[in-house]
């Protein structure tokens, strides 16, 4: 029987995985550690990376925090009446020195009430300061084997789900070239309205296994892949404002930053995810027929990159 | 009869005459303009400074919009019915250069509708990289001074006001040293709930005058007795820090921001509230005893500057 310590447990290596990946295609720093404690019970463990050879900063963090909801977790979560509640995962986001380099954001979470409602929710989004086709396509076809592994629509429906929520309104733009999204998949049997009608608690814990461990084989390549491009000043420039779009979905929309940061969450974990440098100008307008100008024509819903 | 355009008039020749001043005392950049149109109706002259001998990026803007209430806007107000609404104000904020001259922040504004309501709001705040305790109480004086010429308990209602709004709760810090805050301020005999019982729409608007006319002289003394002070290295670094506070508080927490963002106003004239460039670092801690920690014990709610 899976129980909610095997799943944090599964997270908790899965995170050492991750770290180690990423350290050996840098080659140079190493994560940092901190260990925290939540008010309510439980904790995490917070790994940061800052200035390597490709990595500039970039978080890696596991939590498994646990306790009565307070009123505001009650109220997020819509809930009748108070319940303990159990929720663990890892949240990840790098940002690179180099442009020709993207940004990268995975999470996986599992969330187990004790009334008898839980959950998996996760996703993967890639942010390429400039979008290449080459490697969106790719992207998209590793999250889509890993995906079709389980469940032949779940590509499709976690594609979309992705577009719709990596997306700043008032932009109109998508945060990046997407990837996967999802919530709320409760296992069959359990209370609360179904988002699947098949799957059981290990069906969907391996699918998400599926995706967490497809974060390492993907990034690590497209670090090491694009790191030596050359690049200028205007690329600097155009990353440090493509951070500030960063910056405006994860502060303004970020549904799962905002929940963080009102359910009185480790505030320096949440915020790993924010650039070291990020730039704001006044209307900025990318040349025509740029690069920067193309890539803002690929910033939309409904690309199918494969 | 004091109408809604001699209102909107107003608001724009307070900007013709703010420009002027932070021009005349930065001595070397000029304001673009850029006139928009808004969707609904209206529209509005955005004004930015940037890279001066003073001020890094800076926007002084009016807008006067109106039409009929959108969806988004219905919820907002929280409307049981459609009406037609009629918005104008001016908003400024400043990034000076110098990490020793304060950043500041101004809005005025007057908002009507067509079913018989009506308010002013407003205020001012000042957000110093290293607050100066001289500077802080001579600027608290210069507010009570304005709010005195009305109303005795206006200052201590809104310096109340301004800490409880210019407050970052996953920071536990207010964004400076606070300053006024006002809003619903609604005529006397006019629709709606009360916020005031003796004041006529003449008299809120004479408040409102006295502090957008405020906001020149406090702001050109502040620019001209703090930019001369060296610095280095480390008063910038910590100034980046602080501009990634300003840029949390405005984008996860300032209510105006989100009405505009969510309601579909000009995002370009919204954010230029952000910084030119803001940094981010891990669990950042100032040294004991030094002038960056001292400044974060002051960003606290109910410090009585005068």
């Amino acid at each position: 029987m899976l129980s909610k310590e095997n799943i944090s447990e599964y997270f908790k290596t899965l995170q050492d995985d991750i770290c180690r990946a990423i350290e050996i295609t840098d080659g140079k720093a190493k994560f940092q550690e901190d260990n925290w404690q939540h008010h309510s019970g439980g904790g995490g463990r917070t790994r940061i990376i800052t200035n390597g050879n490709i990595i500039e900063k970039g978080g890696v963090n596991f939590s498994v925090v646990m306790g009565e909801t307070s009123d505001a977790l009650q109220k997020q979560l819509k809930l009748d009446e108070k319940a303990d509640y159990f929720a663990t995962g890892i949240s990840i986001v790098q940002h690179p020195i180099s442009p020709m380099v993207p940004i990268i954001h995975m999470n996986v979470r599992y969330f187990e009430m004790s009334n008898g409602i839980s959950w998996f929710g996760g996703g993967i989004d890639l942010t390429p300061h400039y979008v290449v086709d080459e490697d969106a396509r790719w992207f998209h076809q590793q999250l889509k084997d890993a995906c079709d592994k389980h469940d032949f629509d779940a590509y499709k429906k976690y594609k979309e789900w992705a577009d719709n929520y990596f997306y700043i309104p008032h932009r109109q733009e998508t945060r990046g070239v997407g990837g996967v999204f999802f919530d709320y998949l409760k296992p069959l049997g359990t209370k609360g309205e179904q988002t699947n009608d098949k799957n059981t608690k290990e069906d969907i814990f391996d699918f998400v296994k599926s995706i967490g461990e497809s974060f390492a084989p993907i990034y690590t390549h497209l670090m090491a892949k694009n790191a030596q491009i050359p690049y200028g000043e205007e690329e600097k420039t155009w990353q440090m404002l493509r951070r500030g779009r960063y910056v405006e979905f994860n502060l303004a929309w970020d549904r799962g930053t905002k929940f963080g940061l009102e359910t009185n969450g480790r505030t320096e974990s949440i915020l790993m995810s924010l650039p070291p440098v990020a730039n704001w100008v006044y209307d900025y307008k990318p040349q025509a027929n740029s690069l920067e100008e193309r890539t803002l024509s690929l910033l939309k819903k409904g690309i199918d990159w494969i």
